[in-house]
């Protein structure tokens, strides 16, 4: 998957291999110099700092930092690795970038590595995240809240882990819904190792596992901290169904609270250490306590708040006959449909859906199936 | 027990005979004419209408409310009856009658019926309410925490109902510490009967059964409802540590909440309907969410944000010479303790101690046990 920019892709690609996750100073000398600029700088060994930067003890960090990754740097191979695992690297610009990571300023990814659909990095969802140390109440609540959610059209996204993450992308995937899951390491490695079919249920369900390190990257501790950051600006909105005093949940949570996003707790007994967190958030105001679906997507904010989170993302529209990209809208994300429902839902006349539903099946993006319509993208 | 006012004390007895609890426009009529010229116009059965509330309709129903009661009227009898009880009658202006009380305005209680210690009525208090039905959660709940909140000083008070007044007026009294029970019937009948000797109790360690309505009146769902506001009075706050989605106890949180005293609400699991109403007062702003004594205390204020609440009340220091004032300040409220004690609490010189002891023996406010000083009043 090689966008019309190779060259900006290859840049990325190698930058995202040599530096760390959400790296301000690269994201600077990016907006400054851009990526290819940079990479090329990096990648010929140059000791010269990027103008603006001359004074910076930041930069001379950086360019240590990456040194003893640049003999093993080798963008074409990680791409090709990518296919293999019928993967997609999406950059800044690409059609089917995520734009509420742009929310990230200076953090934001450098790209994206992706296993599975892309088009889920474009549906509105909300982030459940939670304690590994999860407790029976803990994941009963997240398959009733989750599945709530759901039934109000968002996708469910998090980060994989044990408990309330992986009982979070279960439940979605036991509705037939798609679900993205964040991971900390690389996309070819799936961790924990335990939820290897969990991932690849997520892959096959027409959801996605995504990533901003590149294949074969270990997950360590500031990648899990700075994957967080990723869920929390995906997501609509973050609830947080258990956490501990101390938990990575509140880190995802406090990601969102910096990007202004919504941020909902879900109470628990007081006696249970596994709500202390939650409990903390609600009491310092950083978080609304919610007690059901309801309430959640009341602080969310209804589908109907978020177009640009729908599928009228230029992004997947883009180009489209209006008509056809207005019957697209109107097809359900995963399951089929008959022509008379998306009539209804379209509010088109019939004859117009036909034409709209041939010019999609053209393009390939709906196929037929016993004569029920159904989505290819 | 009558006061200086014997003709005061007479008339509030026989008006809180003839009329129902939290009556504004009583309280209205005694602030423009006086109890005693209310009750004796009441007595004389004349139809004629307090100045100022000619035209008010209210009065009428006031009137036909009360005609009833009339020949049964017998204020001396109901005094005997609480002397018989060892009680107390007090109405304000009495030295021991609670000022914070008077916040309720045109509501304010017309007297107070009293078995056992009237000085709990002038202690810092917290009130504990909750569900008739609650949990095994939210028992252990209340036991922890009215215990911590006692160890920083508060009585704690509540309604004597099943299930969390029980608990924590249960909870005092395995501490040795008084409590007060408000009622909603007469002090004379115990309700639940199966409460006898949790009251009993209550009145035998310090503490008091205390109701607004005259004895032998029967518990009735709006004496159970005005009886909620006595309890949102006096504590200086009102935590709830479990309460149904429609509960008494979120009316008690309403009646703080309408005094600007402080509420808390315990947070529970989301699946017990024990816990609805709490989450429902936190998530309406009407409570802030306590998850132990700590963040209780914090909320109230510690005891020295409450001098007035403490045993320098005017009512109780009342006349004493300042040195044995100060020497009844540092003793115990309950417990018995040593000379060398109340030296080192007042931290006044032994010999001005013993001096000040010397007086408030005359004055039968001491006495000594076995070589050890105890409070009587």
């Amino acid at each position: 998957m090689v966008g019309d920019n190779e060259a900006e892709l290859l840049a990325r690609v190698g930058l995202s291999r040599l530096i760390e996750p959400g790296d301000r100073i690269v994201n600077q000398v990016i907006n400054h110099i851009g990526a290819q600029e940079l990479f090329t700088w990096l990648k010929t060994g140059s000791s010269k700092t990027p103008p603006g930067f001359e004074h910076d003890p930041r930069w001379e960090k950086i360019t240590d930092n990456w040194r003893a990754r640049l003999p093993t740097l080798n963008p074409h191979r990680d791409l090709a690795t990518m296919a293999n695992l019928n993967g997609k690297v999406l950059i800044p610009g690409h059609p089917g970038w995520p734009e509420k990571l742009n929310d990230l300023g200076d953090q934001s990814p450098l790209c994206l590595w992706v296993r599975g659909s892309i088009e889920p990095l474009q549906y509105p969802s909300v982030a459940f995240v939670g304690s590994r140390d999860s407790t029976g109440y803990g994941r009963r609540v997240t398959i009733e809240m989750t599945h709530g959610v759901a039934e109000q059209g968002f996708i469910i996204i998090s980060g994989g882990a044990f408990g309330i993450d992986a009982t979070a992308h279960r439940a979605m995937l036991d509705r037939g819904d798609p679900t993205v899951v964040f991971t900390a390491g690389g996309v070819d490695r799936f961790y924990p190792q335990s939820h290897t079919q969990l991932f690849r249920n997520a892959i096959a369900e027409g959801g996605a596992v995504v990533s901003e390190v590149p294949p074969g990257s270990a997950p360590m501790r500031h990648r899990f901290l700075m994957r967080n950051r990723l869920i929390a600006a995906l997501g609509l909105g973050v609830i947080v169904v258990e956490a501990a005093w101390r938990s990575g949940a509140l880190n995802t949570a406090r990601h969102a609270w910096e990007l202004l996003r919504p941020v909902g707790a879900v109470p628990g007994p007081i006696t249970s250490m596994a709500s202390a967190g939650c409990h903390r958030l609600i009491r310092e105001g950083q978080a609304v306590m919610v007690t059901d679906a309801k309430e959640i997507v009341e602080l969310i904010g209804p589908i109907k708040d978020h177009p640009e989170n729908t599928t009228s993302q230029p992004g997947l529209l883009d180009g489209l006959d209006p008509q056809a990209a207005r019957v697209l809208e109107a097809l359900p994300l995963k399951a089929t449909t008959t022509l008379d429902r998306i009539v209804h839902v379209s509010g088109m006349a019939t004859q117009a859906v036909m034409e709209g539903l041939g010019i999609l099946q053209l393009a390939g993006k709906v196929h037929q199936v016993e004569g029920q319509w159904k989505r290819l993208t």
